[in-house]
């Protein structure tokens, strides 16, 4: 089955086709050109798709909840039909393989199922009941009834990255539509088509679903359509994942409205791994091979990319180093998503080099072709990088700085040193439990999620899942991106007191806490009859 | 037993005595200075007592849930233990009658052991497990587990209409406290000294159940003492109930900071009252009275107070209006909280009464005594109503204003236009059914709690309870700052992936499982056997 890409914003059920501004989709790893052209969607357009979202979002966010689960799996169902289109573009605007591109489709659609799923079952809905106690003294107690309900309309920005995870139907979509917020797409111009194809999939599931007209839009665009999206008075929500500079950008804008809104923005994190001295000295050579391939995945272009180590001087470093070095020096490096972000990760790599103390320990291969970044590995001393902030910076690519410690105080300063990060990672071994103890409460406080003997990048999408983190990992440190709590970020809490059973939403009539699991009068209630 | 009031601060342990810069105290209801004077805390006193909080953090957090549900209750019984010292000393300090003042202290004591219970339940702190999949192709699944952690030390800024309940030891300390945060107070200068009572309580009571140095201090203060306090880098959160122009004074500062915090900020809403046709026919007497009541209480000092009814044109709005003018003819004024407070009442009652197209309906007795503000209710038609957003602003007292509306689309229309609102009110009778099926979806989109048939005043501390709503009723409109929801203010999620069971947090080891809720592979647990 085939979709056209016709460089249309995509407004609700219209198509408003490009016109005289236009813009233009590249494939990376050739400098090609690809067609067609692509709307620059204005103000106008922008005006036109927050107000069909509001004009849905009533309809929408009270429709049964099997159905909101429904055209979440109809999206799934849809983008799994768009077949090798899909893939075959995706590949030709990101320089990212096929098979990656098929791993990351199966990412997205078991994401919106997951979704899906967690909306039957309803717990993000906070159901809480206090019944009434008419006879109470010195006064009766009202009966009392909770609920989350859809915070209004939201605005995504995809990131370049994820082209299907993170972008069109991705992670912020998806949760925005599950808490039943009507959504409205800025389209990313590193994947413009990838992006319509997608986009074009999600309103046929909207049209197959019965969804109201405006629930979903698609708009293609630069700085100005996303500034003039968020300053939209009809737009209650962002959700965006890039730099840190376009993220507190958003934030500022959204502060400055009549109506301030929160901007849930994933910025920037350096991802810290410290490789604690028994796993150095027990698996040194497997753990460089290890983070030679965390660095590298996607050339480097994962928001979970280990940026930073912390390692212990002493006899087992050389070796972990020399294996290091012969690691990434067989590897090629691989085209960057754009000519900008190849460009500014050469300048933040060739900066890290450049630092005074900072030595660099493993390059791999010279690039060859259009947009590949050579990635490096740089080292310097704990007290070096104490005292200079610019080694914190991420820099977005295959580029990471190992910090050499004297002891395991230095470790531990050298965590509670660091700014707020998405990850923090242990390699550890039995007896480095005690050291990893004492890491533990402050890793806990810097960082989103925490992982012993793995690596950060390869994001599980599940209910546990943590993908925020304090600033500036993020804007807004209680939430996630990725993983169900992600609904969280779209609602808000609504108190119904005494409101007659025929007012009543359904969820919190009998026949709802019947199904849904809740809180009353103090105690968890499940039902064990559920009919879903 | 009696508690000394000595002016001092109280950085955790130590006491901290008026210096050079004081501040006095005064009884509102006779204009009186009351003794002693009180320290006005400087900026070496809130790095003193962030410090502190600061480093009692990782301890407080990490204490067993059963611990931390202990200080809040020996909180309460120590509260109890002030006697009628403290009873007494709020009635100076705020104007307010001992009657009310045990109510409120009752209400104190009950929310501290509602965040007692609460913290012992555990269902906030969203544990969520997703079991290792070794043999999951095409990757293997990690061991997945999630909990919410505390966000930090947490500056509370009391208000001055609840001495007690929204102030030292209110629903923004205990509920910080249940999440694990210790707490700084900036101490409201409206009730210095009852603020220094509870203080030395809520101390006693750390000391009693062996908290960290530092878990709690009060600073008595003046601006410059909360601003110093919001931009400290140890404090991660702020919760303030007040002022709109001071809420956002807070927030402002608070995301100018390098590293910008939540500031959970209950600001201001005039709490519009609808009374639907059948019920205004029915009962339009009973109506009047309940209004007149819910009007005064407390001299009309409620963020709850009802600022604006919506009625309908018609036979019954005479007899209504007659009801209304001659219960609150018979209202003797009460003195207000300060003279501050007294004297922007009257001018925001006097600027409401001097607008075009507004007519005075009716009025209380005029006042007698220091700081009394009569009360007033004032009248106009809708179209008035919708074009002058003056009429829309928050008069904090006993000052409203009935909008007469011609017909139920101006109801509905009234309804969209209004801002963010603590509460929004329905009275109505069956037949009124349609109408409020009508306004339903909207009200719950304007405001944080929807009552039938009831007064907003009087908000019941309780699970289901939302004391919250979209700006500018607050900075937050995904927060409550009443009930046990608004633990969640203070916390964050933080992911454990493959942490060996050592270092896991117990909460998330099998013993945490087995008697706590939790979600496990999609699946809400709620443990048979309950230890507590």
């Amino acid at each position: 089955m085939s979709e056209t890409i016709t460089g249309a914003a995509l407004i609700g059920r219209a198509d408003v086709p490009a016109a005289e501004t236009r813009m233009t989709a590249y494939n990376p790893s050739t400098g090609e050109e690809l067609s067609p052209e692509f709307r620059i969607s204005d103000e106008a357009d922008v005006a036109r798709a927050a107000d069909l979202a509001w004009g849905a979002f009533d309809t929408y966010r009270q429709l049964p909840l099997a159905q909101r689960a429904d055209f979440l799996s109809a999206i799934a169902a849809e983008i799994m039909s768009l077949g090798d289109a899909l893939i075959q573009r995706a590949v030709a605007e990101t320089g990212l393989g096929a098979g990656r591109m098929e791993t990351e489709r199966t990412r997205t659609c078991s994401q919106l199922e997951l979704f899906a799923n967690a909306v039957r079952r309803g717990d993000w809905l906070d159901l809480r009941v206090e019944d009434a106690m008419p006879d109470r003294r010195p006064l009766r107690r009202a009966d009392l009834r909770m609920r989350q309900i859809a915070l209004g309309p939201v605005a995504v920005f995809g990131s370049s990255n994820f082209p299907l995870a993170f972008s069109v139907a991705g992670g912020d979509t998806a949760s925005a539509l599950a808490a039943g917020c009507p959504v409205v797409v800025k389209g990313h111009p590193a994947h413009l088509g990838t992006g319509e194809l997608v986009a074009r999939a999600l309103l046929k599931a909207a049209a197959l679903t019965d969804m109201p007209d405006g629930v979903f839009s698609y708009l293609p665009g630069e700085i100005a359509t996303g500034t003039a999206l968020v300053k939209h008075r009809h737009i209650k929500a962002v959700g965006f994942t890039g730099s840190r500079g376009g993220g507190l950008a958003l934030v500022a804008l959204a502060a400055a409205r009549p109506e301030p809104i929160p901007v849930y923005a994933e910025m920037s994190s350096v991802n810290p791994v410290f490789v604690l001295p028994a796993a150095l000295w027990a698996r040194g050579p497997a753990i460089a091979k290890g983070y030679v391939g965390s660095l590298t995945l996607g050339a480097g272009q994962f928001c979970t990319n280990p940026g930073l180590m912390f390692v212990l001087d002493g006899p087992a470093l050389p070796p972990f180093l020399q294996v290091l070095a012969t690691e990434l020096g067989e590897t090629e490096p691989a085209p960057m998503l754009t000519s900008g972000i190849h460009a500014a990760f050469e300048r933040g790599r060739d900066a890290l080099a450049a630092r005074e103390s900072v030595t660099t320990v493993a390059e791999s291969r010279p690039p060859k072709g259009p947009n590949r970044g050579g990635a490096a590995v740089f080292r310097t001393d704990l007290q070096t990088f104490l005292h200079d902030e610019q080694l914190e910076r991420e820099v977005f690519g295959a580029a990471s700085l190992v910090v050499v410690c004297q002891d395991v105080n230095e470790l531990r300063q050298a965590a509670e040193q660091f700014e707020g990060q998405l990850t923090a990672t242990l390699h550890l071994d039995a007896e480095d439990t005690p050291v990893a103890r004492e890491l533990m409460p402050v890793l806990e406080r810097k960082a989103g999620r925490i992982l012993a003997n793995d690596w950060p990048t390869g994001v599980e999408v599940a209910e546990a899942m943590v993908h925020g983190g304090p600033y500036p990992a993020t804007s807004q440190s209680h939430t996630t991106s990725v993983g169900t709590l992600a609904i969280r970020r779209f609602l808000r809490p609504v108190c119904y007191q005494d409101i007659p059973t025929a007012l009543l939403p359904p969820e919190l009539n009998a026949d709802g806490l019947a199904r849904i699991p809740h809180l009353r009068n103090g105690m968890v209630v499940v039902p064990s009859e559920r009919s879903d």
